[in-house]
């Protein structure tokens, strides 16, 4: 059987160096469990434009349907940010999660114990917080039509077409309901069912799946404005939250944020199971590409290597192995290791990404 | 010359609670300082509904278009929930924003020495804030058209449309660059240009009306995700935000929540100047109808009660009298009166919402 395979699109920014430390990761389940994965390198986002004028070549869209996971490093910079709507990094990243179809987004928010200071939150509000946002991630204004910018009359007008199918809520229900179980059996659904009628059929379809499949779950709905409310006030109230594509992008971003741990959030991002059996899938972290520091040996590298885990649970069935990486991580904290931006007022040294790889490495 | 009116809509839930002690602020305003009021009353939300089947009357939504300004309590509640979409008491609210043109929402997130304890967020982040966000109010997503569910092929579809017009960006940029401009001369701007298209216009307009207009104000651009989780770590960076209905809705709620003074937050909704130079005004709390304490004088009427103070200074040209209104709040609360939701942990016993009322008025 052939071995399990991975295409890694490190893209720009600290994307590379947080990939790099991945790849050590990689190596060591190679070298000491015997587990081989096929890693294969390609390029997303403001560095695949540099090469090929496009922020992703078709031939990588192409190999990203046939490998059983991409791990992806993040997208963007201030030298893009002139480019044309059309061939920004940012279409590069939302071309791989349209054409391979990853509808549910999962972004855990969970404050490490040995971070809960770092939040702007009172520590009682945020320490052992632990949630999961499902955001539906192929669908709604994202990628609705009509789109554009138009004329008419004497004016400019931005056009925008929020739009979901039964279907499309349907599917990332099912899997916020699937969490839920595995979790602590609690769905709360976020949309604005008093303003859109998106919202309504949102909050209908939810019910439904709720009502006919999965009975035993605890299922409530709440409005957008007041779920980033409750999400300020007292996030522990929540387990898993569904919402929609739009919506999921600034609670997410307003959740992770608030754990204090933003360099140390992975995401999922799942479709479809495959002939084999395995989902689409696309792993990366929460963080963005961070040209302020990249290039410099800064960045934290956790969200990143936290993001294989996930590709290790949910790609290759190897729970265990996401657990052993995870622990690996909690107690390279525990010991005091901290990137720069993990540092607290106590000041001490923080050490390198690459260091703080090493030290994972070693923790294993 | 006729005095100037007032229409109040109490609503539901405490809208009516916090509304009578506004009402003791008129008379005393009438009875010592000779400033006298029209004003009538009428009927909004579900209480509109249970009357006339109606969240607005014509009639009522007539006698709002010819008021110098409308204050508004609260609208909803759950006996409401099940109506369907074209009566809920939103639409009663939603129906005066746009048919009297309100196209911009100022909501102060402002957190009161007194109360800087109440956040979940930490001290330091918080105390001293004092920001505002600028929604637009009356057009994207809450009113484009399409809009509704159909079915297609066998499946239903919830469609919604986010759009705007050059000029209903360019108005509210220059209302938020007014309001800069009498506060500390600096405006975001957050949109999801990244993928919208709508965001691009909103983002160039933006930019086309401050270099052309107010060029002595400094301006920046968020993307809206990016802007949720700042206001999260550390909103003391903004001044005014600007941003469209859909995104300020969910901003300025979590914005609201962070000062730890939910139940303090006015906001004024204005229009164009009418024939008399008096902005199309609409006053309301930010908070909601709190159905859950409705009816037991717990409800704390400040937010309410600094609404007034926002129509005495936006509608009335009556600042000092405004600044007047204010400090006798902040008076009130140095002296530690509060209502059950300004309570802390030491305890005490709260007061009433009609002895809240009681104590502004004595302040004055
Ligand atoms: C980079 C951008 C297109 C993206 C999004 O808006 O989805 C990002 O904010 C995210 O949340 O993954
Ligand atoms: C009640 C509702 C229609 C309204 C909105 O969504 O605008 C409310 O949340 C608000 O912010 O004033």
């Amino acid at each position: 059987m052939a071995n399990p395979s991975i295409l890694i699109l490190a893209g720009d920014g600290i994307g590379p160096e947080v990939m790099a430390e991945v790849k050590k990761i990689i190596g060591w389940y190679d070298a000491k469990r015997g587990i081989t994965f096929d890693v294969s390198e390609d390029l997303v986002g403001g560095c695949a434009y540099d090469k090929h004028g496009t922020p992703l070549h078709d031939d990588t869209m192409a190999k990203a349907q046939e490998v059983d996971c991409v791990l992806l490093g993040a997208v963007g910079g201030p030298k893009y940010d002139n480019l044309d709507f059309s061939v920004k990094p940012e279409r590069g990243l939302l071309r791989l999660r349209k054409e391979m179809d990853l509808y549910s987004n999962l972004r855990p928010a969970q404050c490490f114990d040995a971070l809960a200071d770092f939040s702007s939150l009172k520590k009682e509000v945020v320490a052992g917080l632990d949630i999961v946002i499902v955001r539906e991630l192929t669908s709604g204004v994202y990628f609705g039509e009509p789109r554009g910018i138009f004329t008419e009359g004497n004016e400019r007008v931005g056009i925008n077409t929020q739009r979901y199918t039964e279907s499309e809520i349907a599917r990332v229900a099912r899997s916020a309901f699937e969490m839920a179980r595995r979790r602590n059996n609690k769905v709360c659904s976020m949309e604005k069912a008093n303003v859109m009628e998106s919202g309504i059929l949102w909050r209908q379809v939810v019910q439904e799946i709720h009502d006919k499949e999965y009975p035993d779950v605890e299922l409530s709905h709440m409005y957008a404005d007041a779920g980033a409310m409750q999400l300020c006030r007292w996030p522990k109230q929540f387990d898993v939250i569904v919402t929609d594509n739009l919506f999921g992008d600034l609670l997410s971003d307003a959740a992770a944020m608030l754990t204090g741990s933003l360099g140390m959030l992975p995401s999922a991002s799942l479709g479809a199971p495959m002939a084999n059996g395995r989902p689409k899938a696309l792993y990366e972290p929460v963080h963005g590409s961070a040209p302020d520091i990249a290039g410099q040996g800064k960045a934290n590298p956790i969200a990143c290597v936290l993001s294989f885990a996930m590709a290790l649970r949910y790609s290759f069935d190897l729970g265990d192995e996401a657990t052993r990486l995870e622990q690996a991580v909690e107690k390279v904290l525990a010991e005091g290791v901290r990137t720069a931006d993990l540092m607290g007022p106590e000041g001490g040294t923080p050490v390198s990404t690459s260091a703080m790889g090493d030290a994972i490495v070693a923790a294993l």
